[in-house]
């Protein structure tokens, strides 16, 4: 592979194949996709078609050509970089891998968009398993910028990101290998909370959700938790935070719930997820999100770094 | 008190206080200030006049004047509202609070901007409690929305809500007291993962911020933790992802890490908090972050409700 990559293969063309798809094709990179059910193709050029569209309104007009076939071989053949996103199943995803590092000519890197399952448990039959990462996104890939990058060869972990660089993402490279990731792991402790006040019946789930994205939601689109603590620790900084309010931050994490998530609990989210939704549609909420990225987006980049 | 709040009493005239009083003079509301120290007024005004440059770009210019003064009697003569922003000490607040409660006439309505006490504790000693509520800002108060609110009294709380809501803000209402409230809560258990994080190796300081602010960050910019499992859940929504993905999410939640704040951690976090700053000053930083919420704000009016 040359340190440039030209040809993109999409393995598994749902949506957040569809995502990378659009964005690789956007920045003028020629995707090739693949899904073992040929049907797919529509939804996934209807997804770019929707996609293509919003990066546009972020300046992204290339014209990178999208293939789609139904046989794992095609897109393969002359693709620099290959991006999987099978179903989240180890055994499913394990083969998977295993067959596209089998068909790739070498050199040329796997990264795998799982969310849930770690690196080494997915490469064990591949041949070649240094050459594969872990490149896990955000939904929805084309507009959130991270990338957590879980690799074994760091020369490989270093191309993997410089592409990455290159579609405009904001790659994070994990030292060693975490289920969860990062990402998914804060936002996993931050959800266990979130469900304790609901279960103590604290506030709404509307008034939860209101909480977070018009207090420390809003800050942390910004900047991450220790950059906050930075900032709230008046002259000292960080040193000053840890000093002073270390002992009562050790002291909140002790008084944090252990909820369940019993048929109780669940009857309580999703009757307060209803009533803030307030009758709009999945597909409306999400316009609304993507909407609500875009104007994000656009307004970051205003922002002196 | 009518239902319109003209006279805002503001006692505590640090950061807080001068946040709370730039907000309330760009909506045409009168400001009564008081802090024990009369140095205190030269910061107090610059603050403001800071403040209100920025809430000038939010085209808020409402002309209330700010008074200042060394003795807590004459903010609180003729005050509609009274905002105490004094030091987070329980047995401070609480004497501060009666003596307010005693020198306020009946009717006006007494908000603590207290972060870490509950409402029960400091208003102990008031004659009047019903008529005091704990209203938690975000710092800085002036630019993020969040206003949690902890009463006693309905129509208090009720009577509270509105006043924010003539300030632009976005109050949040619980329905019993909880130590840090909501908002600090969730950035609690999320603190302690980034911490865990850091504890384990996993990645750097500034990796773990990175992939808050432009992953679930910037989601959560626009909306909080349920809705976002709701759009995550395809078509079956927050019941979908609860019924397929609940058990995976509780045991991510027993994977979770319980880290100490020992020396050696807050050495790692000190350090990588300062390789992340870059030579910025909290100075520099705190104005990047402000830029960046007057930013987001102005783009979060462009997204429809």
């Amino acid at each position: 592979m040359s340190d440039t990559v030209k040809s993109l293969a999409v393995v598994g063309a749902g949506m957040i194949g569809a995502s990378w798809a659009a964005l690789a094709s956007a920045h003028g990179i020629g995707v090739s996709a693949y899904d073992p059910n040929p049907e797919a193709e529509v939804g996934f050029r209807r997804y770019i078609e929707r996609a293509r569209a919003q990066l546009a309104e972020l300046g992204l007009t290339g014209a990178g050509t999208v293939s789609f076939s139904a046989d794992l071989a095609t897109p393969l053949e002359g693709a620099d970089f290959v991006q999987e996103n099978g179903p989240e199943n180890e055994a499913v995803k394990r083969k998977l891998l295993a067959e596209i590092d089998e068909l790739l000519p070498p050199g040329a890197i796997i990264a795998s968009s799982t969310s849930a399952l770690v690196r080494s448990a997915i490469v064990a039959d591949c041949a070649r398993p240094e050459r594969v990462v872990v490149a896990h996104p955000f939904n929805p890939p084309h507009l959130v910028p991270l990338v957590e990058i879980v690799g074994a060869d760091p020369e490989v972990v270093t191309r993997a990101a410089a592409f990455y660089r290159t579609l405009g993402r904001r790659p994070v490279v994990l030292n060693r290998e975490m289920p969860g990731h990062i990402a998914n792991r804060l936002a996993s402790a931050l959800y266990r909370e979130a469900v304790h006040l609901v279960e103590q019946g604290v506030a709404s789930v509307a008034d939860i959700d209101a909480a977070l994205c018009n207090g420390p939601g809003l800050r942390w689109a910004l900047m991450g938790p220790h950059m906050t603590y930075h900032l709230g620790g008046g002259e000292g900084g960080i040193a000053g935070y840890l000093a002073h309010l270390g002992p009562s931050q050790v002291r909140r994490w002790q008084s944090l719930g252990s909820p369940s998530l019993d048929m109780d609990v669940q009857t309580k989210i999703v009757a307060g997820v209803a009533e803030e939704a307030g009758g709009r549609s999945i597909a409306e909420l999400e316009a609304r999100r993507d909407e609500g990225l875009l104007a994000l987006l656009k307004a970051r980049t205003l922002v002196s770094e």
